[in-house]
């Protein structure tokens, strides 16, 4: 294949991998939902290996999908099963250029996984707030790629909100230098911003430019006990008041979620008991505090007895250490593993205002029920940035299969519900090649009009990651 | 004229201004910098009727230069002398559409001056917290236009930071429905942060959602004398270690700027007396707190009390009052109408890493001195968001027509220094026509070539402010 020997001469022969077994963990996502077929896999060594691959693909007219850590949710990285795309892999763009703690802000390339880059700001006493259960393996670009959510947002923002600048690789295959550690530069267009969250599909993230947070001092957890959706919304109006920006977390749950987990791990327990322990909704707070966890527990009594007195939560229970904070985490942690014992189920990363989430859940259940009665809602999430699970079981009425035959149109009875509340369809997982097809039903289509024309205007020939996010338009098909 | 009959059949007749007497005031900005002839004002009543007019604009060939406040500083409002373009006010797009204080958002017309929409946040008691010296005339359309900064950035972030979702006229006069209240939202390209910043360019934006945020229980100043930007800078590491995301100011001002204050205003005193006046630099921190103003004070003595012990700063006023807080606040604050008395000057609304701050001073500060001997640097600004303001005064020993006749120098040897250093030319002014010239010497060539590609993929016929941000293409020019 001459082809390949070309690619070898850019980054090197071990480095260009054709062989099946080579390939195989990169062209399938690791929940093994997607698979693909690619050409190569191509892993540059750094930011002009990666221009030169992506010069060579634009000779040559060869897709390429970029792949990070491979952790994404909607098949994003995985390619079609053409076998013509190559696989770019970032894993050897994996330093950590430089931290500037004067500055707060560090320079890593796009390579870096998550943890290592949070263990790097660590090390200098600083923060990099970004956090999400893959950690461990997904990277830096890939969360770019996709602006990830995670369980900060609340206080820090999505992985955008992170960011100062940007190097990018365009797909012409020149080199955007835009690593500045800047926090106001208005000097033109917001690039940075229309690269993450773009999926790939208009530039190739090498490095960035990321911004570091002081340590908190110390954290607080606080497990209540809800009568509504409604009162949990007033409570997170009581607790933003009270805490201002020391309020870290909000999630919210369905008292069966938290059944779930007692029942499959018996190790953890429910922290109320008696009539408490049968509220239909809990929710768990968490507080970070710059000066200690004596004061953030104080400020936890005085705003929760007064949300006690106003009726507004029922009971609370504050962690009295760092055992007890960790544990009652680690309830709201183990819901997405327990809620496999209420049998199969559809998931849906949804975000509706707020203020609309009694009416959403109510109408939403309502429908759900009417179109296939018994079956089971799993509810919990991010309330404090509008952001929840509203996930579908069979419970013990249905069987795997009859859930698959009617997932299309469960979904579509919760998106168009969502779409009616003036809510996104993917809150924090993208749309990759899940919910490619789905977006034209939801999205402005005068958005999707300027989608792609930019799309057009900064990939003309369509070679970076075709098919993802957007439609391919019938006269770019590769 | 059958044109103007067109438009007045779109807008109504008192809604088109063609009487060089009623259009006077919108074709110079309001410092008299700037001079251009629109063809005339048209004043739509909402979003459909600017919709109409831009369609109307696109089929004529029409320039369209949209204007809020007409409150810039870079002549981005103000219509070419060519007499073709007309001028666009969203003057009459000024309805406060919706507040939800559940979700923490709010929805308003790109009309609506900044004020009015501060004070329908505080009538909900909340906060909208971008605020700027223009604020009683300023339009947050016009605010998101530019991506205006104020006083608030170090806490909140630049205007795009609090903007979720916009409603946007496009180049072909299509109305884009994006006003989406959702802190998360992953469904394709951030046409948003793309539109804001973009100058009116590429859309107008005629409404936006905005994020809402709890008012502070309390706010308390205080104000440091320091021996060096070196030792500023040590001390806004611990100032944000130490209090969080309850710092919201930080600003730093040379001796020279308060001394030429207390000159100006004698009413006004220094808050130090003895050595500690003698210092060559001095910073005003402020404290917002969800407590009281009695915890603020007690922090502020806590962080303070050990940074003089560690030598970090020399002294310090914690202020004993909201009296108090204002006076040092003032003193701050009457900076930019104080310099006038160390003669006429030049201004530069910079940013550079603030790690690079003392050698950035020292090195530009000599650069200018050898190039021109005896001239006064004035230096203040928002060091905790990186921005400050790098001021040259004539002094005593030069001319108004000396200094200008070196001003394009004097500019450069500052924006080449601040090019060295990883700076931005604009922090929070914007380009406009001002600093459109100086981009190319300044930007990185691919992103400005990306920044082309956008605006002619967005606006082909180049119908929106051209020549405003960036260079008219030779083969577009209108």
């Amino acid at each position: 294949m001459e082809q390949l020997s070309e690619l070898i001469a850019l980054v090197g022969e071990s480095h260009v991998l054709a062989e099946p077994a080579l390939k195989a963990q990169y062209e399938e996502d690791w929940r093994g939902r997607y698979h693909g077929v690619a050409r190569a896999v191509v892993r540059p060594a750094d930011t002009a290996e990666v221009a030169e691959v992506v010069r060579w693909c634009a000779e040559n007219e060869v897709a390429i999908v970029t792949q990070g850590g491979n952790t994404g949710l909607c098949g994003g990285a995985t390619p079609d099963r053409s076998g013509q795309a190559i696989i770019l892999s970032t894993e050897r763009l994996n330093k950590i250029r430089s931290v500037d703690t004067a500055n707060d802000t560090m320079v890593v390339e796009a390579g870096c996984v998550l943890q290592v880059v949070q263990e790097a700001a660590q090390a200098q006493d600083r923060l990099f707030p970004l956090s999400l259960a893959a950690e461990g393996s997904c990277t830096i670009g890939g969360n770019l790629a996709t602006n990830a959510g995670g369980t900060q947002v609340l206080r820090y923002g999505n992985a955008r909100d992170l960011v100062l600048g940007l190097e990018v690789v365009t797909a012409k295959g020149e080199i955007m230098h835009g690593l500045r550690g800047l926090r106001k530069d208005n000097t033109g267009y917001d690039l940075r911003n229309l690269f993450i969250g773009s999926e790939g599909t208009l530039g190739i993230i090498t490095a960035a430019a990321l911004k570091l947070f002081p340590q908190p001092v110390a954290q607080c957890t606080a497990m209540l006990a809800l009568n509504s959706v409604e009162d949990a919304i007033t409570m997170l109006g009581l607790a933003r008041q009270g805490f201002g920006p020391a309020l870290t977390g909000f999630e919210l749950m369905a008292r069966n979620c938290l059944e779930a987990v007692v029942e499959c791990y018996p190790e953890q327990r429910l922290p109320f008991q008696g009539p408490s322990a049968e509220l239909p909704w809990f929710a768990l707070l968490e507080l970070s505090d710059s000066e200690s966890e004596e004061h953030a527990r104080t400020r936890f009594e005085e705003v929760l007895g007064e949300a006690i007195e106003q009726g507004v939560i029922q009971d609370a229970v504050i962690a009295e250490s760092g055992a007890q904070s960790a544990a009652l985490w680690h309830l709201r942690e183990s819901i997405p593993l327990a809620e496999r014992a209420l049998g199969t189920g559809i998931k849906h990363d949804i975000s509706v205002p707020v203020s609309s989430y009694t009416e959403f859940i109510e109408q939403t259940n309502a429908a759900i029920q009417e179109f296939m009665p018994g079956v089971i809602h799993v509810i919990f999430g991010h309330l404090g940035d509008g952001n929840l699970h509203y996930n579908i079981m069979s419970g013990q009425i249905y069987s795997e299969a009859d859930l698959t035959a009617k997932l299309e149109q469960l979904s579509n009875i919760v998106h168009d519900s969502v779409h009616r509340f003036g809510g996104s369809i993917s809150a924090e997982h993208g749309i990759g090649q899940l919910k490619r097809d789905w977006l034209p039903r939801y999205k402005d289509p005068v958005e999707l009009s300027l989608m792609h024309a930019i799309k057009q205007a900064l990939d003309p020939k369509n070679i970076l990651n075709p098919g993802k996010l957007l439609a391919v338009s019938s006269d770019s098909t590769k």
